[in-house]
C-alpha cells in the first residue's frame, strides 16, 4: 500500500465515540484496528518498515501504559530489540525513576525501572495517540534521566488541535511519527 | 531449545522482588524477560509454536490489562489473528459487558467491548501471571457472555500455591498453558 492509502485505510477503522469520556469529546477508539487481523498487520508493519532501516533502528522500544504496550511490544519483537514498559505510578516493583506532569485537572506520575535502558541507548517511544503530549513528554524525560536518547516518538493517531505534537516537536525537541491525524476532537 | 531448558532459561530471567507490593510477598517481575531481545523472542515463540498448530489455532487472542497486552498482542500478530483487550472498568469507550470479582480486600471489575468477539469464536486468553485466578476467570466469563469459547488460558508464570491454576482448571473448566512455575509466593 502507498502511505496515503495506509492513512485512509487505518482512519476508516478507527471508531469515533462521541461524548466520551466527557461531554463534547470525540474519543478516537483504536481497538477496531487491533481486532481485524489484516488491519492489525498493516498498522504494525507501517511502523516496522520505518524502523527496520539501519539508520532508524532503535536499541530499545519503550511503550506507554497501557495502549502503548499493545503496539510497542509487537514492534520491538519484529525489530528484534527489547521492550520496556513505562507505567503509571505504583505498578513497577523494582527501583524506579519517576516524572509527574500536569493534567487538565490534577496531575499524573509515570515510572520507569532504573535498569530498563542503558546510557547511550537509542530509544523509540510509543503510545497509541498524541493529545496534549503530556504523557509522551514525561516518558521522554524518564528515559533521559537514565542517560538514553529518545530518537523519535511514534503513535497511531495525532490530534493536532490539542497542541501536543507541536509542543513535543518544539519545546520537547522530539521528532514524531504518526499514521493518522484527526482535526477536531 | 527443549521445553525444559526454555523453562529454566526463562525462570533465570524473572526477577524476584521481596516484600512487594506488601510485606511477605515475593513479587515475580517479568520485565527483564521483555528487555533482552533474545529472551523476549524465546518467550513469545514458546507460545507461538504451540498455537500455530492447526488444532490449537485461536480465532482471536484476548489480553488482560495491562501486562497481558504486552505478550498477547505479539502472539496475535504472529498467528495472524486479531487482538482484543479486556480492560479495568472505565477504560473502554464503546458499549461493554462487565464482570466483577472478589479480591483479598474489596473487588475489581473488568470490561470487554460487546463487538470484540463473535459467537462461536475460539479465543486464547492471555495474562502474564496466574495467582488467585480471579482476573482470568472474569475474563473467561466476559468472553462467554458474548458467545465465544475460551479454548485455553495462557500465562508466563503460574504460582500454584495460590490455587488459581487449580481453580481455573476445575471450577472454571479452562485448560491452561504456562511456561514457568514458582513454588512459594
Amino acid at each position: 500500500m502507498h502511505s496515503s492509502s495506509v492513512h485512509d485505510y487505518l482512519r476508516e477503522h478507527i471508531r469515533t465515540v462521541p461524548n466520551w469520556p466527557a461531554p463534547g469529546v470525540q474519543f478516537r477508539d483504536i481497538t477496531p484496528l487491533l481486532q481485524d487481523p489484516k488491519v492489525f498487520r498493516v498498522l504494525i508493519d507501517a511502523f516496522v518498515h520505518r524502523y527496520m532501516d539501519k539508520a532508524m533502528r532503535p536499541d530499545v522500544v519503550a511503550g506507554l501504559d497501557a495502549r502503548g504496550f499493545i503496539i510497542g511490544s509487537v514492534i520491538a519483537y519484529e525489530l528484534g530489540v527489547g521492550f520496556v514498559p513505562i507505567r503509571k505510578k505504583g505498578k513497577l516493583p523494582f527501583t524506579t525513576v519517576e516524572e509527574t506532569y500536569e493534567l487538565e485537572y490534577g496531575s499524573a506520575t509515570v515510572e520507569l525501572h532504573t535498569d530498563a535502558v542503558r546510557p547511550g541507548d537509542k530509544v523509540l517511544l510509543i503510545d497509541d495517540l498524541i493529545a496534549t503530549g503530556g504523557t509522551m513528554m514525561a516518558g521522554k524525560k524518564l528515559l533521559e534521566k537514565l542517560g538514553a536518547t529518545v530518537m523519535e516518538g511514534a503513535a497511531i493517531v495525532d490530534l493536532p488541535e490539542l497542541g501536543g505534537s507541536t509542543l513535543l516537536q518544539t519545546v520537547g525537541q522530539l521528532p514524531l511519527f504518526t499514521l493518522v491525524d484527526f482535526a477536531g476532537h
